[in-house]
């Protein structure tokens, strides 16, 4: 049953997982934004050297290893937030707002976005 | 009103955004896994000239200014979940279930972790 | 001339250039390695939505930004190894050789790597 | 005798590494610069967990570890810059000049740069 899954129930198991071995002292904001990093590069090193096409059909085992590397970000994106005292669904929520905005439907339809802040190829959402 | 905001209904809108503006073609999970991991870094980035206690103590601005990189962290996170066909909270609780048997309580209490595979100092979680 | 360019000189220079503005206390190890991976990542987003032809042919101008980055992950490095006392170069060499041998030339020609440490696609180089 | 070590010799041995493997298929800038944000997130993933002086202070055999991270950056580095023909080092002695004039000592001495472009904290070098 899938309904007690929430983020919310997931952030209050993990700050049991984190109290329970003590691990508070290491948990600065700091150091779980660099494990949040590392796991979402160690997720990434899955398809590093897969074609676009290969990425999106994954063999079921490396499907398996690469759910657990997205379980390993949200789990300190979780981490992290509950640390900050920020709700990352609120933040999220209005995040998309802010893109909606920042991208009509119109504009942005079917074409990547050009322009950048930073002079980079950045994709909205 | 909070109970209406899910991580499954983030990744309703955030399929939805993405369709709207037909930008299925560059959410390839090659794509989207480095989109993720650039978003990890500009979250990390608050953080890399602080130290740990700095950390812990943003001023209310720069709080506001990582919830957003939070936000683009758990984005792109759920898009690339949806994509790839994985339920990122069913990955996470099983993930904490594993760490749990890995990292009992007795052993772990206190205590950074010294072993790691790949010889890093990884600390569980 | 570029004769007098050297990875060595670089060094030199980076070191002068923050012992001129007393940056040393924020030159740690960690704090280091925080902001390399970040430079890391702004290079990386130049080719996020890219695809790999696409990546392959960039303008002249996007070139520039690159190189930008290419530079700042440089400097990182070379400032991160004086801190550290290691020599980049020594480093990169022998870690060729040992490449050499993990990866004769008849068994790896042409093909991707598919075995890997951590069962991730990990191509040797 | 260092003498020989040059990055200009590191970058021609790396290219005469890959053809011999026929590996440049996967060797296209999109994909390098996966590589090299994967592997300047294992060299910092040793400081993770470490704190500002534990991290100054390593072991002989973490450090040993660190150096072949740095080797591995250093090598992806100097490929990405290959295929893309920029010069890495012209790239960072450019760059330094353009910081000298961004972060003029007067200012910058012994103060951590508060402002920043995109409202983080940045420091220059």
């Amino acid at each position: 049953m899938r309904g007690g899954r929430t983020i919310e129930r997931l952030q209050d198991e993990v700050r049991r997982f984190a109290d329970a071995r003590a691990w508070g002292e290491f948990h600065t904001p700091k150091n779980l934004a660099m494990a949040l990093a590392v796991e979402a590069a160690e997720l990434m090193e899955h398809f590093q050297w897969l074609t676009p096409g290969e990425s999106a059909a994954l063999p079921a085992s490396r499907k398996r290893e690469v759910a657990q590397e997205i379980a390993d970000v949200l789990i300190y994106l979780v981490r992290l937030s509950d640390v900050l005292g920020i709700d990352p669904l609120s933040a999220a929520f209005a995040k998309l707002s802010v893109n909606a905005r920042k991208y009509p439907v119109a504009r942005a339809r079917g074409s990547a976005v050009k322009y950048s802040r930073r002079g980079r190829g950045r994709h909205p959402l």
